[in-house]
């Protein structure tokens, strides 16, 4: 398979480079063959060409099986008056290659429980699957400025469309029956014209399309206040662009280890892309600091959803966990106690590989 | 004083009914005059006239110092396809007495720390004072469909005014400064053009009016992040409606008794409208269950904002600080423990008032 790594800024480099060399050991223990191209994103690629995200980048992503990326940004190119940010190549790229689904697992490793900012009782055995809608709604709604001074007026146009919620929700749906079946989905119907189209598409497509999937609506406001009560009770959700952006912040802190979390950016077909949910950490680049797993779990999903190859995800899950069994912590999950470096913790996953 | 009670749909009635007797007792121990117009609002409003908001209610409020409203809202009242619902009460009061700020103060009562979802050492001080701006931006937004089919598309305009920004930045500022002088602003300015609207116009306040006040800038899914792992981090946050509608819902888990929770909606001048956060819970209507005292806090919060009664709101918030103290608890606080019906809990308020 042909694979495009997008390093990123920050500690996007460090981490991609643990995560290829577990890639590479799995194509060495499996009998694959994994092919590698590196290419330019975010502020380091602003850096070297003007552009967030260059043609040939795009070019190289399109032409590929799936792509890692590391992360992008940076308070190098923060500057609000800057012609472009790194943060628009990734909006960029996932509008080219079609990438409607944002999926993030969000799910507890038994040795992690006390890292959490929860109580046990509340967030143990927490594991759900989000799927946020990631091409439309208000992110690429359009947008603009009217009249001046105090009356000066900006606005944006939240949208959604028919089609647009019938494949986000297929998608959700489908992974919900490989699950535990159940599907929420979020939205603001009581206040916005465009989750009431959403609720009314949802609702045909589960009663028509997947009858036995057990259905129901949260309102984006309630289910903010859920996931902090009782994130246990949800399998599947999925939910707008913006709604999804800040929920699945929100859920991403409920683990309280942000640095193992991972998720994938899939379309209809093409390549996914998989990435960390942490991003760039530019004080802590390159001081072997930067936690691999979130990257190396990634790199998983990677393989389960774009190469299916299902054995090969879960032996990457298993060393993971296996690691983790065995004590091993980076600075970040180490809550105090002693801790192993950046390609320490890659090279202990790649040996407990199998 | 002249006040206009609206007691609303569900346990609303059983709640104001207390907070109305400790308001009376306050007008008794400190010499004041308080008259009480009850007015229809919500669901009982729809079955009585068919308009969730009447235009006689719409007067009174108009007419009267400040207004305590119980809650809105039912099973009864959810149908989608109905002409009109509870909630449109809510958002036509809030259009029409020009309540542009609401104010979510989140405070946790040591006696109730343990309620908490959250663990002791990452909750306990945590005092956040919520300013979400309540009469612009996605909620008033133009809206409408187009298309058919599967081009059928919906849409609503998230826009926000210079004007409308200044007043509620401007408000919650000088919150600030009668508390830690500190005001974080909300937005999500790396993808909204009215979030950059937002955050150039509350710089320019911040700078040209408030230079003595601690100022920043979070985007709401990192605020999202931030309000689970650091609450103890913020002082007074400002932000638009729907990012508003989301983060105080969030926060309100915090404490974990949403039935301690008064909030406050305030225009720049005329009356403002107080109200607990939580819900109508009809499930427990009319069952001495229901927790009286964010209604009773909220009636504080009015004396405070609305008549200058700065010693009496203080002495109602002492009282409930009291009866906690005492280990009086409703079944939503007690935590499986004893408890008290709604009617006792008002009675021990209005007993420990001074
Ligand atoms: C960087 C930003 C534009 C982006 C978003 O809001 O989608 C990020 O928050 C994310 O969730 O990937
Ligand atoms: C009922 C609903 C329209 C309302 C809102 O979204 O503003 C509610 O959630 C609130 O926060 O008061």
């Amino acid at each position: 398979a042909n694979l495009v790594l997008l390093p990123g800024d920050g500690i996007g480099p460090e981490i991609v480079s643990e995560a290829q060399r577990v890639l590479e050991k799995v194509a060495e223990l499996f009998g694959h063959e994994f092919s590698f191209s590196s290419q330019l994103i975010g502020g380091i690629s602003i850096d070297k060409t003007g552009d967030p995200l260059p043609q040939e980048t795009i070019d190289a992503c399109k032409a590929s099986d799936a792509i890692l990326l590391g992360a992008v940004g940076g308070p190098k190119w923060d500057d609000p008056s800057a012609k472009t940010r790194p943060e628009a190549g990734l909006l960029k790229i996932r509008k080219e290659l079609g990438l409607f689904a944002n999926l993030r697992p969000i799910r507890l490793f038994d040795q992690l429980v006390d890292s959490s900012p929860l109580k046990r009782d509340i967030i143990e055995g927490t594991d759900i699957l989000f799927f946020r809608e990631l091409t439309g709604g208000i992110y690429f709604g359009e947008s603009g400025r009217s009249g001046s001074g105090q009356d000066e007026t900006a606005f944006q146009s939240m949208a959604y469309s028919v089609r647009e919620v019938e494949r986000i929700v297929r998608m959700a749906a489908k992974a919900a029956q490989q699950r535990d079946n159940r599907l929420t989905s979020v939205d603001k119907a009581n206040v916005l014209e465009p989750s009431r189209l959403w609720r009314q598409t949802a609702a045909r497509v589960m009663a028509e399309e997947f009858p036995d999937v057990q259905y129901d609506v949260v309102l984006v406001d309630a289910m903010a206040m859920h996931l902090i009560n009782r994130p246990r009770d949800f399998d599947v959700v999925v939910t707008g662009n913006l709604f999804g952006d800040i929920l699945t912040d929100e859920a991403s802190m409920l683990p309280g280890s942000l640095g193992m979390l991972p998720s994938a950016s899939l379309g209809s077909d093409g390549p996914g892309l998989y990435e960390p949910i942490h991003g760039s950490a530019p004080d802590i680049a390159g001081q072997e600091l930067a936690n691999p797993l979130a990257t190396i779990l990634a790199a998983a999903m990677l393989l389960r959803h774009s190469l299916s190859l299902l054995d090969e995800a879960t032996a990457i899950e298993n060393a993971v966990a296996a690691v983790l069994a065995d004590g091993l912590r980076t600075k970040d999950i180490a809550r105090g106690g002693k801790h192993i470096g950046t390609k320490e913790m890659g090279a202990a996953v790649v040996e407990r590989l199998q």
